[in-house]
């Protein structure tokens, strides 16, 4: 690729000036919560800045907001932030006035613990819904972080893995990107898995012009060395979500504590980023976006039971929005979803989906192929509305892989839209129906 | 029930002056289609009036539309019509200006053998979408078909078979129905399984508010021996299949040839119906409704791999519309349809997609609870956004039933609404995701 950034090791403690820890304290009440446990799988993660940092948040529309989500977007206005605590295993909603003030202590604590101001600690919480924190294990869990905290890529190894819950790996990045005679850093982890089609804003709210179709707990923790106006990192992080984590469907469930959060603390000493136009933000804001794509797609190919991952790609709209509709129809129908976990290149099922979306289509008019992902070199299954003379075998063969591109051309307009996707198989149904023998498995 | 009609055997040959019949044409292309495929299913059915019937119709709203759904569209303004031909095997759908030449020709060819006006036929079709029909058998399953019509209860039975696909069973009803001195009958055959979530009008076009989402192909076909001027049997028809067809969801995908076609022949003899407010006519339109509620629910039960069906029943929104799009939202979660099938009574995943759904809501102010279906003793997960006291195991032990209702109120205004649902099995998965070393087995 032309950019110029390269990858680093290390994800949200390689930018100068963070550390991360992650520890188990049994917020699922696994066992005792003791010694004993030494082995299970972190549960709770921190990540602190040295310094005070630039704060930037998106998180879900959902109008059922979890308690961490209150809290942060209280916080994030402020533009100001220090540290980020987060558990997995419980998601802190539907816990009513309770589970806001279980939300706040979370931040106290671990200001009390750090030393720092409360207002400037960040929350997230992903699980079960509906079930209070067990505060007394999750006080221990950051003091224990607090202890562990460290610059060394095993302490965001640690914070990466304790952010899970259905995912199967941890999922981290980091890159170097050089702003004129500066070089700054962006390092990011995530989870996903299920309950995932996010639809995130600034304020929680919903835009105007309200969101496709929205739908597991993603949850996304960036972090940067570079010197940036809060209000610009704001602005840019937006820009990247809209284009990475608001693109992603697993299941087509929003969640009710989806959250991406970004902290820049300066320390690279570069010039203070501050005008949109200028060439270092630019360069800046490709990486961030970079970041947060190669996040998002971590997310859809380690979606609960997905064995492959599918671009849709929408081109001929009538308008951007039109586009968003038709491509999250099409991927979030169960049958053309099916259909992909078969190595079906069943274009039927599509164009019925298209047809009932929320786009204006006319069947005559729809072109369906299929390319390597991010490859011009589409094979046609349909021109115009008729099917081509590609043979089914060849097309079997195009959707036979593990990643592949849909393309799909309405020639209605100008409108376009990408959505990455995923199919939906037996292993998908098998994990989600749980065991009400034992509740202690059964997802939020 | 209060109300006063009986139910009778014969379905679409109950009412006075109908035959019918179901013929084995092979459409798919099986076998030979010749005599030694003897004991296939039949795939082609017959429906024939003694004389000329009023007719009305319901359409699929997918801007996809088949090509018999084009030659009914032109054909129900008339308001008359005398014979119904339908095929399963191929939907004709996506067949270009070819296969709408096929759709006219079936209805020519049948005129031609029952000497009748083409333009009193209509014509249905279901199954793969985008491949020609092999006119040259389904003429000579409509020589056969019209040889075959009777009378004989054994007439519709065919019929009801001739047009499944993937059901597991035929789908029939029949009432009688006392309108003053007189008597009229009431029949109908229906298919669904997969592609199931009608959104029907009577032009094929969306109604201006939309539908909330839309998505089987579902076929209905209903005669009766009333006598009823045309403009309101078509006005009944819709009142029913709004609460009926239109309030189903197998899989949320709405189908290119959804379609519902009802003759009312008048051999009954009663005074013609024309008034919406007359005692007799409320009485058909409710038995018409009951008709067309009985057989929707039958499609739902006998959903692709369907193990649960579940009446999700919203009330306190702040519209009807807003009570529809919360009903949908969680009656289509892949989340809370994967719950049901593990018999587990998760309120976090519903009250997740009533946070995502167009309906406003708080979550401070939604009860979920759960009754035997049609029962009004509901035991509550949830009052007022908070857990209640009863065990998981009750609760477990509500949802551990063939068929439950969900009641939702959101406390928020006085607008309700009704879906009649199905979980998300394995099976479901299993049966869609296809054989590609076997196209023919592959579902439209």
């Amino acid at each position: 690729m032309s950019d110029s950034w390269r990858a680093i090791p290390g994800s949200i403690v390689a930018p100068r000036g963070f550390r991360a820890a992650g520890v188990f304290c049994d917020i699922k009440r696994l066992g005792t919560g003791k010694g004993s446990d030494k082995g299970a799988k972190p549960d709770l993660a921190l990540i602190v800045s040295d310094q005070p940092a630039a704060a930037a948040g998106m998180f879900t529309t959902n109008q059922v907001r979890a308690a961490p989500v209150q809290v942060c977007l209280e916080r994030i206005p402020s533009g100001r932030a220090q540290a980020i605590v987060v558990n997995s295993g419980n998601a802190n909603a539907c816990t009513g006035p309770e589970g806001l003030r279980d939300a706040r202590t979370m931040a106290a604590v671990t200001a009390r613990r750090l030393g720092l101001d409360e207002s400037l600690v960040l929350v997230g919480s992903t699980g079960r819904i509906g079930v209070r924190l067990p505060m007394d294990r999750v006080r221990r869990g950051i003091a224990d972080a607090a202890k562990a905290l460290t610059a060394d890529p095993a302490g965001a190894d640690a914070a990466a893995v304790a952010i899970m819950t259905s995912d199967t790996r941890p999922k981290q990045i980091a890159l170097e990107v050089p702003l004129g005679r500066h070089t700054v850093r962006i390092g990011g982890i995530a989870k996903g898995a299920g309950m995932i089609q996010p639809g995130m804003s600034p304020t929680g709210r919903r835009p105007a012009s309200g969101w496709g179709h929205l739908h597991a707990t993603m949850l996304a923790f960036v972090t940067t060395d570079a010197a940036i106006e809060p209000a610009l990192l704001q602005e840019l992080l937006e820009e990247a979500v809209a284009r990475s984590f608001n693109r992603i469907t697993v299941d087509g469930d929003m969640s009710t504590n989806d959250t991406v959060l970004c902290l820049a603390n300066g320390l690279a000493g570069n010039p203070p980023l501050r005008r949109r136009a200028a060439p270092a933000v630019r360069a800046f804001a490709k990486a961030l976006q970079h970041v947060c794509h190669e996040l998002a797609m971590m997310i859809v190919r380690d979606g609960e039971g997905v064995h492959r991952v599918v671009t849709v790609r929408v081109e001929g709209a009538r308008s951007d929005a039109e586009a968003d509709a038709a491509a999250r129809a099409v991927a979030n129908s169960a049958l053309v979803k099916t259909s992909w976990h078969g190595g079906d290149p069943n274009w039927g099922r599509i164009i019925d989906a298209l047809g009932y979306s929320a786009a204006t289509i006319d069947p005559q008019t729809v072109d369906i192929g299929y390319s390597a992902p991010g490859s011009s070199r589409i094979v046609f299954s349909l021109r115009q509305g008729r099917p081509t003379r590609i043979s089914f075998q060849r097309l079997c063969a195009e959707v036979d892989r593990p990643e592949f591109d849909l393309h799909i051309h309405l020639h209605q307009g100008r409108g376009s839209a990408v959505i990455h996707a995923a199919d939906l198989t037996e292993a998908y149904v098998e994990f989600n129906k749980g065991d009400v023998s034992d509740p202690a498995s059964l997802g939020g």
